[in-house]
């Protein structure tokens, strides 16, 4: 059940560090190293992986058996409610020669559980986060083909959505026939739906809004297969848009297309960014186009590599992420038009086929 | 939309420690505080309260918009994804006098932010957990009858589950009956079903097993009513149950009825914890109980208090509680029988009525 060529390469990337481990709470990582993550709970709980690719597992003792399952008994070490987790921690440390050391903590690591065990003095840590990326940032072939299918799933979903959405439905209803069209197939998926001035909020989360006789709708979801997400933004208008969203959505499209036009290996991911945001600030919006261009994708629905104007970082085959270059109008509208492309091993992909014209319903 | 409320009751929390403030990354916690917790993401992000009971919140741009309609524009600092969030923390702790201090993190926030903002010297951390949950360990009557809403919603689940599971269903038929019960009602809830060996693991998070013939489905789920949470557990039988099967249901039986009779204002949870432990042990299987007897409920599905035997915590009215005795015999079955208790102002209030007694399908 373990992928030992993702603990080949955590080793690796530990390797070129000076910590003595990392830790790897219940997340998509974790999901990636065992081909399982439990539950997510307030209980502490995850994966030290060492500098030579050994590991053991701390959980509670509810988890014991089903860690012990995936990873052998003897790599399980559980801890019961009645006795807290702090002295299960400490034996560790000793038992496996970390005791004082440097750890790596994953992103999904909680602060109060880091804080609670530094404390006691056992470990030291340091965040996590960059080395976890590196370890999963080039996709292997079978992980290609798994992103792409979860693109292509997420393109039908679209054409369904086309034929479903009317005015005097919710945001809601439209979110849940999302959900739908995933479950149907058997694959976890979800997403936000944000109508009319809602639009403006990139993470808006809520969903009561009543779509209107005229109205735009910004979908952004995406589901799971076999690990590996998709994620997709269209913004379609229910009734004739007015002038000025026309013009927008045009200045969005050309974002997006000439931003993934210009993507190829040794590109940094900044100058991708740039092309986008300069397009975009020409046509006078550069203050509303408010986050990254873009964002790595994989075993997470957000990973590396960012595209964004702080990322030097050169684009590589295998890499995955998104282009999604957004106007939000507060109190107005917004409009976002988002792709994932896969960097192939023979050229650029762009996963998702959905149309890109403006579309009235 | 914010509840000036719990803004006192956390500063009142604040006085009694040593910290500057406390620091509130998105979760049920935020949802508390704001009535409104943004969608959880990787980006930093969260609530800075300080003893007097003032304000701050960081966010990224696109969350700006949103987050200055409940707190006002001028509470709200935000990052670029082009620039990073650690200039915006420093700002904002010169600018509101918390440079170099102790802040208290919530249990939701990430180790690698409180480890990357550490680093940069502007602020010490420590887990601010405990402080959290003494700020909603208590109920209030408008929280109470949301508390009671949420458990007749799960029993009312329980009555269709009933008549719905059949052999030949998989365990994730079941949950998405569960699901589309509340969804019929408005409402979010989930959780998990466990069938036959499946139910030896407490925190089981798989689906895929057929229900046979004969055969044991354990489930544990619960809906999210007003911001408060029901949870419940009852495992039923399709088919006879085995002898043993009989004997195990009827120890966790009276270990829930027990431990739910000994509740009284001014008991010491982990009494309460002893007498369900104690019954199990006595019957032979005090090795397979692998958890503590309960967890607190409210704004989150497990708050304080914890019902355990290092829980010294005197119970008063206004708390809300599971009981929830298992045996987990792994390779072989696990039984749980799981309810909300109350302790209301006229006394201990069962929130679950869904029958207990034994139930063969």
């Amino acid at each position: 059940m373990i992928n030992q060529k993702y603990f080949e390469r955590l080793a690796a990337e530990l390797a070129k560090t000076d910590y003595a481990a990392a830790l790897v709470a219940p997340s998509p990582e974790l999901q990636f190293l065992l081909g399982h993550s439990p539950l997510i709970s307030e209980r502490f709980e995850g994966l030290f992986v060492r500098r030579d690719g050994s590991y053991f597992y701390i959980c509670p003792l509810l988890s014991q058996e089903e860690m012990g399952e995936i990873l052998g008994k003897d790599s399980v070490h559980s801890w019961s409610d009645g006795d807290g987790y702090l002295a299960t921690v400490e034996w560790c440390t000793r038992h496996y020669g970390l005791y004082g050391k440097q750890v790596a903590a994953n992103q999904a690591t909680r602060a109060c559980h880091v804080l609670e065990i530094a404390a006691t003095g056992c470990l030291e840590f340091v965040s996590g986060r960059a080395l976890m990326e590196e370890m999963r940032i080039i996709k292997d072939a079978e992980e290609m083909e798994n992103l792409r299918i979860a693109s292509r799933r997420a393109d039908e979903a679209f054409t369904e959505l086309l034929t479903f959405i009317r005015p005097g439905m919710t945001e809601k209803d439209v979110l849940n026939k999302i959900r739908a069209c995933f479950r149907d197939q058997g694959l976890a998926g979800g997403g936000l739906v944000a109508v009319g001035p809602n639009a403006s909020k990139p993470h808006y989360n809520r969903s009561d809004r009543v779509i209107q006789e005229t109205d735009l709708v910004l979908m952004d979801y995406g589901c799971i297969y076999k690990g590996m997400y998709s994620d997709i933004t269209r913004t379609v208008f229910v009734g004739e848009p007015t002038e000025k969203q026309r013009q927008v959505y045009g200045i969005v499209r050309q974002a997006n297309e000439e931003a993934i036009a210009a993507i190829r290996p040794g590109v940094k991911a900044c100058e991708i960014d740039r092309v986008a945001r300069t397009i975009i600030a020409e046509a006078g919006y550069g203050d509303y186009f408010l986050s990254r261009l873009g964002h790595g994708i994989g075993y997470a629905e957000h990973e590396a590599p960012d595209i964004k104007g702080s990322n030097p970082r050169r684009l590589e085959t295998g890499m995955a992420f998104s282009i999604e270059p957004g106007i939000y109008l507060p109190g107005e509208f917004g409009v976002r038009i988002e792709d994932i492309i896969l960097m192939g091993p023979d050229g650029v992909e762009i996963l998702n086929q959905a149309p890109k014209d403006l579309i009235v319903l």
